[in-house]
């Protein structure tokens, strides 16, 4: 499993993934699940991605193949960050595709999906997801979040936090929580975390940060949060006589 | 899709289940999940139910038609807990098979899972969750609570905050929350909400409280905790700068 969000802001966007595979919990294995593209000054491009992980690596790498060769439409050439979307879309359906056709057994699921956010000089910043179907949506300013895998555990905490309009620090404070929560409830998503940046004009791809079990912002934001629910718990007035009844 | 959850805390037992039945998003129901059996100052038996209402129903048919006609070994007369609980695993399994054996189509579910939980006079208080294999695991002072069905969205809060020594009004506030995040999250969890509390020792039934959309206390926690969420993350130190870099 994987935990992958991201948060399209009106300063700009960002993005976290956890770096757990596994296929079967005595398979576990450490594998980047975020990628940056960029021609500084012009284009800067942050892709993120969940499910089968041949079929993730599949596409990247073609993703990345085309790019050194300069062939055809690519991604430090494209004209468009939905484009974008769609040209992995493509990609994806036709790996998974190629693989489910291969496949001796019928329970394996080779799909992936995947999220691409970014800006392209002359256009506004851009985040998409992008579905195993190979068809896309894109972030809005009522729904400025995606999110990619075990999802449910760190959602809560988004809908109640995150709006278009919090800022960058607001952004990254709620998905440290979100992490925090879906690390807690589930063994298959796992430290460290890949955390990109990117700031809305900036045109750059920053190299991204690590967050390892011991970072000491993390663990703080992990133990105070904890001990302010807590806190805010049994703040509340005690339930009625009638709750008892 | 349904949510149900259960704290066995060391002054007693809480249950809240939602009411919202559904097969597609435009067939929607209120169904009361939560059903209790009592012969007061000697045992309190409640149950709770997730999975495919024929199923479900035809358990708690079964098990109410057995009591009223004092057939054999039923609720008010079963020497444990334990037992019921196999019973009603039983039961369970047998209904979903038979339905399943008339299936014209192949992708009906027809299980259903049960939490069950009271006290027998002479008996410490139990709380069981019985899968729809049958089988079932019991309550333990280190996994105090049980979910069913959609279990993920409320289930952080519960994990951070609830232990064996939580206090019933802390457990109240705490169900309080875990429903109300899921209410928000998955349409197919629905109002109204059905809540029982059984104090250890008190071998009666109550019968129950129904917590509507309007209500105040629940409303009240609803604001308070997603305004005390957001003061809290505010109240974090920023992300240090390497986060940006």
């Amino acid at each position: 499993m994987t935990y992958c969000a991201a948060l399209r802001l009106k300063d700009g966007i960002i993005f976290t993934s956890d770096t757990r595979t596994n296929a079967g919990i005595d398979q576990i294995g450490v594998y980047k699940k975020m990628y940056t593209f960029c021609t500084p000054g012009e284009r800067a491009i942050f892709i993120q991605t969940a499910g089968n992980l041949a079929t993730s690596q599949g596409v990247l790498h073609r993703l990345s193949r085309d790019i050194e060769m300069d062939r055809g439409t690519h991604l430090l050439n494209i004209d468009s960050l939905y484009a974008a979307a769609v040209m992995i879309g493509d990609l994806s359906r036709k790996i998974a595709h190629h693989s489910a056709e291969g496949a001796m057994a019928g329970d394996v699921n080779f799909t992936s999906t995947f999220i691409i956010g970014g800006q392209i000089i002359g256009q506004l910043p851009q985040l998409y997801m992008v579905y195993s179907e190979g068809n896309c949506i894109s972030a809005t300013i009522d729904t400025p979040f995606f999110q990619l895998g075990e999802s449910k555990y760190g959602k809560p905490i988004l809908d109640r936090s995150i709006a278009y309009d919090s800022s960058l620090d607001d952004g990254i404070r709620a998905m440290m929580v979100s992490f925090d929560s879906t690390l807690r409830s589930n063994l298959s998503v796992g430290m460290p975390l890949d955390l990109c940046v990117y700031r809305n004009d900036s045109f750059i791809t920053t190299p991204g940060y690590r967050i390892t079990a011991d970072d000491p912002y993390f663990s703080g934001i992990s133990s105070r949060w904890s001990q302010g629910l807590r806190d805010l718990l049994v703040s509340f007035p005690p339930p009625p006589q009638d709750y008892y009844d």
